[in-house]
């Protein structure tokens, strides 16, 4: 490529921090060097830290196949699962479940709304499900899921709860022990700032005793059984690791771990807040309901008249590089992503490609707006500590 | 890491090339981004050309995962699969098809030692099996199968025939088309000299069909057929790809057609003479049966009273990381790699790292004899053409 | 350094592209090497067409240093050297001329304005000079100088001309055929995007018969004569060259070549414009007269009781680190650098920090405003050609 | 280029370090950036450790500007300088005499063996000399001067005592205090391991003393205490600094400090020893006198019948770069350095690369002596420390 690419707001990948490049190119170690060994472990305990987690698995693949991992590990084929979808990405754990004989009761509502609480509560007293998943950022609606909500029904209800943490994960907080989720799917290449390429799943010792309850399991690669022992002790081998690609995420973790979750979480929130500010000043909205918003990503509408392909190819060609809309939605919206290592200074050229790409469409704008917008509202709250949230 | 690792010289990982490391950091794309759809594709063609590949899919996952995918797209539970095994990674197949429901009847020989072709025979005339696997290079035994004599039989008996290319891939010649093989499963950090996190998997229309006829199958990630229409056209969607790997991948596989098939397979015969022609002059043994050694690497006996952890930390002390053996060679044999970008001057430096050690363990040695062993080994042969093996 | 570095916005060192990066980084070459032999010529003959030149010298240094070496090669002690200065670095070439012995006649004016073409004129044809020292653009002041009509004075008195390009070179034009030019002191760190430390000189004929006519000359290293032989054929040796740095240059030209000239140049006035249209915008105004604006790099009053120390504080506090003002405007103004690889999205970054300062301390701004005006600035013009200005 | 570089041998420039090269491509900072400026401090104070100097100036150049920097600083043109010349570098200091009105009387002696001290103290006793150079390690014949003991006779005869350090710094002591030396004359590629490019001179107050005895200077980027308020604050400016450059050197200066001198220096030894050994193991001799063995580089006589162009291009076919010999040895031996980052592998890989040529040229070898006998001379020391020498 001889052209520079344009700046990737997408809603994953997201820009990757300069260390975190270094480390995808380090000469390649042993995976059972002594050194590579260290950092695994370091890598894994820093995700614990994080998530609060008992047990941390993290392979090569992506966070579908983390999906498909837990179900595998966690509800058998002919059992009941509750799948409580604001998406594609809910109902994606719909499609897998049927895959693998398991049943699938999906909980569904209109794009940009969530499930209503009661609705859930409903279905948990209604059958004795297996397991519950909900998606905690849903990547087609930009619908936040509300997590500790339903943790207290999983609780209630004593029902595995499985939270898909893909869109979410080191954005938004997802303290497991304290919102009793029992596994965490996700991965690398959205909040946590990582070229895409890795399985990541955090559990509690009660979905552990769970995986053991089952007895074989339909997988080799993704019976998490045969990883356990790797990941106390990563010098010991079942199948090799993406080395690079675990050092990357260790440092993407170090970077996490230095902004600190509370500050980390809150620069998202401000982020979002932010961005949003300014889509309003250009007189755009979102598809997810206000009270629904996800700090990491936005969905928003066309106004009347502009075409999807002829705007997003318009963006493009200001430098940036953001999303369709999936599903129902498709040619009705776009999609941003704001998460990771984003600051201020992206959602300020991506409010700007926007603009301009909606006057060259014929939309009337007033240049520069949009970005004040941003800049006032982001600059209207005092971070309680500063905001260390990117690197060298 | 403040020291220096070692050389990393075990059975893959293998040293990574300037110009694929530097992929490996490249500032991430947009999955769909229209500069990366056409690296992926770019790729995906250059490795069909060195497989004579109808068909290719690379994802994120294992050369472990490659296997189990593949048994999920080809055979069903309750069919029977042969299963030629020349050591751990040939088991493996079996481990895997247990879990799967499929019924695996192995073809085991004693370490070091091939399968003898007419006791697969045997075996195909007597029961009509779903598809037969076949290590390629079996990286616990150091075995190279008789990947083209199997495709006759196969061919014979019309059996589907997957040839576990993991350790054998761009160091040994694998001509689908020639050879008559179906599926060949494979990853990347052996000989394609990029780090690993890769599933990779070539087929032919027959393969394809297969799955066809298999109609669901127990997969979702693990289900090639979710991943052919992306693999035709990557700017489609299903799960993200591991994008800078998927640019680090096509590095080496231009480097690969730069230095050109026959070149390189040459080169990796011929290093792998040299290198035991250095062992020899050590008065080491190789495990694997004179007419069974595979370029790529050797397992390596040791002499009576060397101990294997002694010795490996030795090495390692001298700037080497070499491998243990596996299963039941445990403690009696060592493991050296020599594919991808090694060259002489890894083999040399290797082969003095180990005859330091011995020499450090009380084993007699004659300073530089191996060295200079590997080198009249190499001087020996006039390659046809200029071996530009390597990369800036 | 655990912070991300500011965003550097100075009148050099400007931001580097990826490629030039990468290029600094190579595992150092031999100096006569031939794979380095030839990217030393490549870069050499990038420059030469450039500058229109006949002969180039590169090596390690500085901007100040290629002036030094300039006066060294083309004037003698005793002689008399016209000085033209629009600020601090035509002051520079009095104050070498005078540890050289060099007798300087300066030429001044008010800071932001030109020496008027007459005043020139006068001085030239007063008394028979050895030369004349005109910046082309004064890092200082801002001014761009009227080199091309300089060039007709020169020609018509028949005195060597020496343009100091340091903060013009590939961002303004500089044919030294088409302008009768003799001599360009330049270096790298400015409008070609390489990090500092290089020395470049461009000369023709009639300088190197000058250089030829003084015999002897103070200086070995700065003896060009000892570094002629050198750049005709870089195998050769008279003292290491600078070879990363030789490598990265070869890279910023080869950008600079794929844009085309005419298309940089356009685009750096562009650039000048829109920033200093958002500059309006925020009621500010540049030290420089209108008809002396550079294109590479803006500097600007501060408005009544705005702190030049505060303000710049708050501005890196924002993420861009930009310059205070030197000699008589020290504290009065503040400068902006916006040349190389530096684009609109960059500008906008740098004037929302400028913006959000002002407003900190007291002053009143409209959010979005300089932003806004700027945008609409750039996209007023419609390039003949595509702006292909930046690189991967 | 396709093709990998050969290793690179010359002496200097050497092999660069991974974190140094890393350093090399940090995206530029302005040279008056908090974050740069204290790197700038950290590395010069890490020098002055090195050298026991009062005073470090490191800028862009090369080893000959430090050694013209050092003559316009501390001698008046008209007085007398004794030049110790073993060699074309020694020789420079008289050409760069010359062209600065300096008067230099050299002593020479042929090439491999030093000037004696009592022909030194001779010529010292004789006139009243404004200094005294003498290199530490001349590059053109290999030769090790005696810098301690001229140190006495400096001090005896209270002359200025320049030391060349060029090919000698950071690889063989140079403790100024102790020694007696006023000025060492440095730069960065060889035994420091960074790409060259620098200008490094390290002095102490006698030496800046010297400087302000001498009034105005016929430099101005050369005059050194225009840099020192720089070297001081380095957020002062007089000219702009190599940033990367720095940034780099500061990395390789935090190596060699993690070593420890004393480690650093016993292990240039030994490994120059162990080269030695390998070279007298394929019958070759250096041109160098015994007791003159420079640790830092060998310059070896070719056997009878051995053409200069053939063998260094077999030698570079084999994949290694070496260097001719200069003036009256030019064609008669062949120069290979050994400092830095150079550790036994390159030694090995080097040894091999000449016993090939030497048998393709038709010289008798044994294979592998050379490596042997390296190694044992290598494995026959127990350093007192382990040896950390090298970076990740």
């Amino acid at each position: 490529m001889t052209k520079k690419a344009p700046l990737v707001m997408i809603p994953g990948p997201t820009p990757v921090a300069e260390p975190v490049r270094q480390a995808m190119a380090v000469q390649t170690y042993g995976h059972n060097y002594s050194g590579f060994v260290e950092i695994y472990r370091e890598c894994l305990n820093g995700l614990k830290t994080i998530f609060q987690a008992d047990h941390m698995v993290v392979i090569g693949g992506s966070g579908t196949l983390a999906m498909e991992m837990t179900l595998i590990n966690t509800v058998k084929a002919g059992q009941d699962l509750l799948v409580v979808s604001h998406g594609a990405f809910g109902d994606r754990f719909a499609a897998i479940a049927k895959v693998l004989g398991i049943n699938a009761d999906v909980l569904s509502c209109p794009p940009g709304s969530r499930v209503p609480l009661a609705e859930i509560e409903k279905a948990l007293a209604s059958k004795r499900y297996a397991a519950l998943t909900l998606t905690h950022v849903d990547t087609s609606t930009g619908v936040l899921a509300q997590a500790k909500e339903v943790g207290e029904l999983a609780k209630k209800y004593d029902v595995l709860y499985i939270l898909d943490g893909v869109c979410a994960s080191a954005g938004v907080p997802e303290p497991m022990k304290e919102y009793g989720i029992d596994v965490i799917v996700t991965t690398c290449q959205k909040a946590f700032g990582t070229p895409p390429g890795l399985t990541m799943i955090a559990f509690n010792e009660k979905a552990a005793a769970r995986r053991d309850e089952l007895g074989t399991v339909p997988g080799y690669y993704t019976d998490w059984k045969n990883w356990m022992p790797i990941m106390e002790n990563p010098s010991l081998y079942i199948s090799t690791p993406p080395v690079n690609h675990i050092v990357a995420l260790n440092e993407a973790v170090k970077l996490i771990l230095a902004e600190g979750l509370a500050a980390r979480y809150a620069r998202h929130e401000r982020i979002g807040r932010s961005f949003r500010a300014g889509l309003a000043a250009l007189g755009l909205e979102t598809v997810t309901e206000k009270e629904a918003l996800a700090p990491t990503l936005s969905v928003v509408k066309y106004p009347p008249n502009v075409d999807d392909a002829a705007f997003r190819a318009k963006v493009e060609e200001n430098g940036v590089f953001i999303a369709g809309a999936l599903g129902p939605l498709k040619g009705k919206a776009f999609r941003v992503g704001h998460m990771g290592i984003i600051g201020m200074d992206e959602i300020a050229i991506t409010l700007t490609a926007i603009e301009r790409a909606l006057a060259a469409l014929g939309v009337k704008v007033t240049p520069g707006a949009a970005v004040g917008a941003a800049w006032q509202e982001w600059d209207s709250v005092r971070p309680a500590q500063g905001c260390a949230c990117c690197c060298g």
